[in-house]
């Protein structure tokens, strides 16, 4: 076994240290057409170069949820091979486009270490940031995974918590310079809603569901190169089914919401996210939206949308299910994810 | 609701209005490689730029249905969410080939209504045109499909039927600019049988099968950006299994067809085409040919060919199924499909 | 029937007759991205523009074995459409890296015949190579497989059997030019394990597994344009489950090979393999290596090691299974192939 990866146990990790992780990846049109294939997005923005030069871009940036599965996925074996839950996200900024071309690699940094009192599992907190060849940061954001420890009678390390915002602030986000959606063709976008149109604490059922397949879910995962095994081996899992990527679900429940938020051109920030039960293949995923927060940004014909994306299964999302009498989450949901969106303005 | 697209029902469309519709696709060589992992195309032009460019063209375009792909999804939220059945096409013509690089967007023209008897349904016809980036026509052709009257009790309009051509006159084919199949290498292309060597009456089958599957039809269906919901939610079936895009078939057969057609290397034209039955993952498709026609073009090395490609599921097609003693086509055919391809002439 | 492929037969061939094989295909980022969804494959070489660079190359060359997929598939229709049995491989060798926007195509020579005594079936030897669009060969491997006669009665041919290596000699392994592993990032790589640390003997446990779905290999299958009935559609097989092309298996132990071969980042040559027994959707395939033998290259930085790869299927491989007592190979063992490597030195 000298020569295989057994992953890291908790008493491998110190806080500051900083993990270089492999395996650089260059993204290229062949990852965006498989993202098309994978999930049902329809946004102008990543699917036309030249909508894209129209709002001000070079060309048509890479779907940003498939960038940040690249710069995820390099973590998994460093972070989360021995992970039994992943426990949370915070502090996601998607700092610039990535470009057909790039080349991403990730480095996470250890924020936080608190073993559990139980003394068999502890919870470790890194910051993982993913570079492009120019070594400039593209996307950064914060997860927790609780992890095992190789042995149950090691010492404790010093707890440390780190302090994590609820909720990246507006004036945080990042609007990709020159992006402009003053001249915004809202026909040829699909959608006649406008930043202005939306209202906080409105709901959105985005109707549409779609069944998940074994094959659909591996190859995804295996694009971002998140080789975990519980995706791939039934035996893994003691012969149940194998467990669906959480990534996958959010691109899905993100596709769907297009219908109602079909504007929603950018993801500028992650506040937070919780998959809160597992997805297997012949599970049917509907989702739903409610609008958070608004805010407008520094470019006048850009405004930001904070929206709860809850995606459920094996039932409609129509009566937008989240919450079960006792607070835990409703039967069927699956994911309540917390982000910003860049629209255009009218 | 406000915000979702519940899509146009049959009172929603005028004669004479003009539909943009959204979302604008750039398609790259990504497209190029999903298509050729989801067909079993084998024809040289759209495999290698080399052999394209021997051919006169600049390089390998887009296989032209990949291309009749992109700009019929367009439609489908616009034209069919609504749609109770995909009654015909007519008058489809490729006027130009489309290349990785190139954008796609897709405007429709309503050139016929007609209510049905029933009060509840009527026919819509459309003239859709895919364009590129250059604002030049690359697709056109017509379709019509049953569709939902919101409210019974609404007025009928005067009925408008359009007079749509039974098949594309030879004359109006368009060759590519620069096409020249006088140095067409054979034994590269895998085809010995030029245009010369086909007679009208000839049939073929192709012998090859190809048993569907779930993930394969929906990724198709995805990648042309159509979500019809029919074919991805059992759930909008009533619990009854996904039905393949139509498209789907087209292509598989088309792909099928290079056992015995491996030269007819483009697609000039649809004459007209119906899906006679539905497909489900589980079913296996053969496929067989007719030579309907045969005619020369004004390219002395390029002929046309008018094909009459049928698609059957579940068994071979050796006997060329196509019609039952009644008339109505035999069971088992699932795609009838008329439509000229260009082919090098000795 | 005239016009479809029958394939070739026993008698259709003659020692020292070339094949020129259909279809050219241009290699594209569409299948590198395809290649990365398909395989758990994590070298960095293949994966990174900016990683081959460093190491000398002008960018990253498509993953070796989809190269050789490509150039196999092609032979497919001429050598194998009528094979009973794929018997082995010998004499691969890697010749020039390829690069996506390269055009491969494929052309065979016969170099063995030999009618079985049964004299029905017989078998022919070739030697195939691919050539990219300078006509610069790429790969040139041999394979032989059992084929049927047409006819048992025809005549028998002088039998002749070619004097093929047992393995290809490390003198003759290919170091592509500008290869440099001397600056080498063994973190950003994934793997602190270079050359020298590797001992001739030493077994590896890959340790993950897949389960194979139809979907999956059909998809890999066809971007190899390879469309033996057999991979497609269950009535070629009498209604058995198709069969999952061998190659697939190939490429999918390799990719598990990652995780304790990381930095064997390029194949040289392939010195024989076996397809022990067949697999299907839903079988699960594990892998495991052993170091036969290690060798020095001209180029200083890099090293040879020979390697052994054996796949099996429902089973785990941590007790590195191989031979039953009779010698042959043991339950579950579906693949034993022999290949070189060349890996970064210290």
């Amino acid at each position: 076994m000298g020569k295989t990866d057994p992953g890291r146990f908790f008493e491998d990790y110190r806080v500051g240290e900083e993990i270089v992780h492999a395996t650089p990846r260059t993204v290229t049109e062949g990852d965006r057409a498989l993202y098309t294939a994978l999930y049902p997005s329809r946004f102008a923005l990543a699917s036309s170069d030249e909508f894209a030069r129209a709002c001000g871009l070079p060309r048509a940036p890479l779907d940003d949820l498939a960038a940040f599965h690249v710069v995820f996925g390099k973590t998994v074996p460093d972070i989360s091979l021995n992970a039994v839950a992943n426990l949370g996200y915070a502090e996601g900024r998607f700092l610039l486009p990535v470009y057909p071309g790039d080349t991403l690699s990730t480095v996470s940094e250890v924020i936080g270490l608190r073993e559990n009192s139980n003394g068999r599992t502890g919870v470790v907190w890194v910051r993982s940031t993913g570079y492009n060849q120019r070594a400039e940061a593209v996307i950064r954001y914060c997860r927790w995974v609780m992890v095992k420890k190789r042995d149950a009678a090691s010492p404790a390390p010093a707890p440390v918590v780190p302090d994590l915002a609820g909720a990246v602030p507006a004036g945080d986000l990042v609007v990709p310079a020159g992006l402009d959606f003053s001249g915004y063709d809202a026909p040829l976008a699909g959608s006649a809603h406008f930043w202005d149109d939306y209202a906080t604490g409105e709901r959105i059922d985005h109707v549409d569901g779609v069944m998940l397949e074994e094959a659909e879910h591996m190859m995804a995962t295996r694009l971002w190169q998140n080789t975990a095994r519980v995706h791939f081996d039934p035996a893994a899992r003691a012969g149940q089914p194998r467990l669906i990527y959480g990534g996958h679900i959010i691109s899905l429940a993100r596709g769907l919401s297009f219908n109602g938020l079909g504007n929603a051109q950018l993801v500028a920030a992650i506040n937070g996210g919780a998959h809160t039960a597992p997805c297997f293949a012949g599970d049917t995923v509907y989702a739903w939206s409610e609008v958070l927060d608004k805010a407008e940004t520094a470019t006048p014909s850009v405004g930001a949308l904070r929206l709860r994306l809850v995606a459920v299964k094996n039932r409609p999302a129509q009566d937008f299910p989240l919450r079960a009498p006792d607070g835990k989450h409703a039967e069927g949901v699956v994911l309540d994810f917390d982000y910003w969106v860049l629209m255009p303005r009218r």
